[in-house]
């Protein structure tokens, strides 16, 4: 069974993501109730807690909420059952993408399914695998990059909950889809990566030849575009190609408007080698304020490319001043 | 024959949109020269007309001009001859995305195709099934979710004839194509849907179960995403999915943006019940403005589903300042 | 062998192509070190010279840079080793989108990997085939409607260098991949279609029925849409589809946001007939203010259709005050 043979691996994972998360990610650690059945309910605590700074996060224990939250993952098919704790003083939800949930989850206040401050509230997620309906004609499951975010902080629609930090990535994969080796999650939202400027922007790692796993989230108000250095996926739903015919685009700029998501996965350096390589925002002005991140291919065993460590260097030298542009060369 | 086959069906939807036409919808009921035939020409007559606050809209019939315009529909090979009936003093076409028109039909005062005020021009769309070349290779054919729109009015582009209302949907649909009991034609443009600010946006409506069609259409000068809570859709021609392995995203959030068009057919309230459901652009500021709707899921029998009413209520409570956005909670 | 097959049409094209290359379009002429070989090496030299009017272009020879800069062309499998001469006294670089290169031909200056002002420096590009994985599962290969663009000039962004020009199309074919008799790369830009408003956007030509084909550029900080009449194409990888059950949708309009690309191939006037067709961003204050431009389909003889050269010239007067929005007809 392709979910027995990717047991191990999943372990593997989990214990090479948590000290890489940068950005937050950490896997579902939920108990199932029947674990291996596509009936599986899993059921975990998220707590809803203030941040320095004036922002909120989501976290899977007291103490360790991050922005973005934790990156949730079920198969399709399973349930996922939510006790979100209330820690703060405000009224605030959490709305997923992609799943299934009745009125009592929606998470938004037209359909009062929010925590008040203080409360406790247990939010259920169900997922469907693809039904066939005939002449070649299948209704979709759930399987896909999705994410999570507040829909009640502030307003009715979450906006000031998503400016402050409460939001997460979701995955719902497929019986058989690959498990990567390391997964990041990367926000856009008005003109930050994950509520931070650089060079405070997360700096993702691998080694070379990793699979690595990306979930690609935007919020807030503008436009942006998502562009990765010398890697490429396919525009699917895994970011792989289905056969040699497969007629999908491949590419390595996405729009990453709000509420969408997407995500893919890439083997480290492939082709291009180990190296500190680029993820930003392709709209200019946007990566020129800070949009603009590091992916860090090291070298297979661990150590730092040649070349590495002075591209870092430049990367917070340039950025140092935040998010005024360097326009010192242009008339040089 | 599958086009048999659906007739009945076809007709169940007629009745069944004509009360539920909120938004302006209508069905195609042109007499086809040769029903059945794939070279069948249909022939409709469209009414320009000037409607109360400024606005214009398209109608099938004197007086009946809505915004957005009726949703005209044809199968893949037909012809659709339009008769538009200017009755405004404004000089005004229409121009169609997706199918074949030569320069006469163009709906541009480019090619000196438009209506002057009080003149009645014909306008000519054609279509055509896809074309195997070779090597695995199909040229497409006209099959899709598009829409048409005044491209004359005000200048050249017809930006004030789209600011004022004159747009609508239009489906070339494939012979063999599943057939919804409801049809639904939504608009974005500028911070309006269907030109409405919320509460005043359409509500949607559906019996649990029933197949229903959203064609979704952008236009004007910002860039929206459109969301639907708790139903999600293939990003494919029909929504749908077309086997096993089909390597499209399953989305819920895509962008809407200036002359683009998509649609999808979910069933309604499946797996996730009966209620008011929120539509809405992720764009945040946009949703807190108004760009935000309900789709109204009935229990089977037609009855408001427990909870529903109280939705609503908030709903037009929350909306009732109209752009003004409530953050009377977050400081709460 | 296919490719053997298209070795005349190649160089028809090629002839074709080179009179009409309005916006700059150039076949790629470096010699390959193994022709026919999937090792082949290409080798070019591009000039990044300044331009009049501040602006700067690459070119394949001494004072033959445009704004855009040639369209590169190589198969999947290729590598692209491009000298690039810097005359100008400005740091600049060159890089690309979908393809492989190392961090020492990444063209940014956070890798060091541009050149100084008068410097020359190569750049390599690599490609590959996509490599079935097992499961159904490719990862995806090289082909497809790529672009490259400065990395370096004012910023480590090249904000300003793609503000002034340095910007091009890159095609990654895959061996069997349909050739067209044209080709032409469109870029948008601020406000601009290669760097240039109404009236003096580059007008496309070809003859009724020759296959044309269309790069198409997203670039600086403003979202867009491109919208083709009369001609539509499936939203692959080629624009063709693959089968008659793919599922891809066929569209006329799509985002062409920054750092975005996508390409395909129409039959000029097919099902519709010679013209003057309007090409444009259909954000509505963008095209009204010059986002707009010809694509004039000739008569299969070459002979200018009827009604073009007075829609040409109607497009040449209504634009001529430039950026100025023509409202006289709202209140006529």
């Amino acid at each position: 069974m392709a979910e027995h043979a990717h047991t191990p691996r999943l372990s593997r994972r989990s214990m090479l993501v948590a000290p890489a998360a940068v950005a937050g990610g950490a896997m579902l650690t939920g108990a199932a109730s029947a674990p291996g059945s596509a009936a599986a309910v899993r059921q975990i605590t998220l707590y809803a807690e203030p941040l320095p700074g004036g922002l909120f996060g989501y976290g899977l224990a007291p103490g360790e909420a991050t922005v973005p939250g934790p990156l949730l993952e079920i198969y399709e098919g399973e349930t996922l059952e939510i006790e979100l704790v209330n820690t703060t003083d405000q009224r605030l939800s959490i709305h997923p993408h992609g799943v299934d949930y009745d009125v009592n989850s929606d998470g938004s206040p037209l359909n009062a399914s929010f925590n008040a401050p203080g409360e406790t509230r247990t939010y259920v997620w169900r997922t469907r695998t693809q039904v066939e309906i005939g002449g070649n004609r299948f209704m979709p499951g759930s399987a896909g990059y999705w994410h999570y975010h507040d829909h009640a902080l502030g307003n009715d629609h979450g906006t000031v909950g998503i400016q402050k930090g409460l939001y997460g990535g979701l995955i719902v994969r497929r019986r058989g889809d690959l498990i990567p080796d390391r997964q990041y999650t990367v926000v856009f939202t008005e003109m930050l990566i994950n509520n931070k400027l650089a060079p405070d922007t997360p700096m993702f790692e691998a080694r070379q030849g990793e699979r690595v796993e990306f979930v690609c989230i935007g919020h807030g108000n503008l436009p942006h575009t998502f562009h990765l250095h010398a890697h490429r996926w396919a525009d699917t739903r895994t970011g792989m190609l289905t056969g040699a015919n497969d007629p999908s685009p491949v590419i390595d700029n996405k729009n990453l408007d709000p509420g969408s998501s997407f995500g893919f996965q890439v083997l480290a350096g492939e082709g291009v080698g180990p190296g500190a390589w680029m993820y930003h925002c392709h709209v200019q002005m946007h990566a020129d304020q800070g949009m603009v991140g590091l992916f860090l291919v090291r070298n297979p065993d661990g150590s730092m490319p040649a070349g590495a460590q002075a591209a870092i260097d430049r990367f917070h030298q340039h950025h140092v001043a935040g998010p005024q542009a360097d326009h010192s060369n242009h008339h040089g």
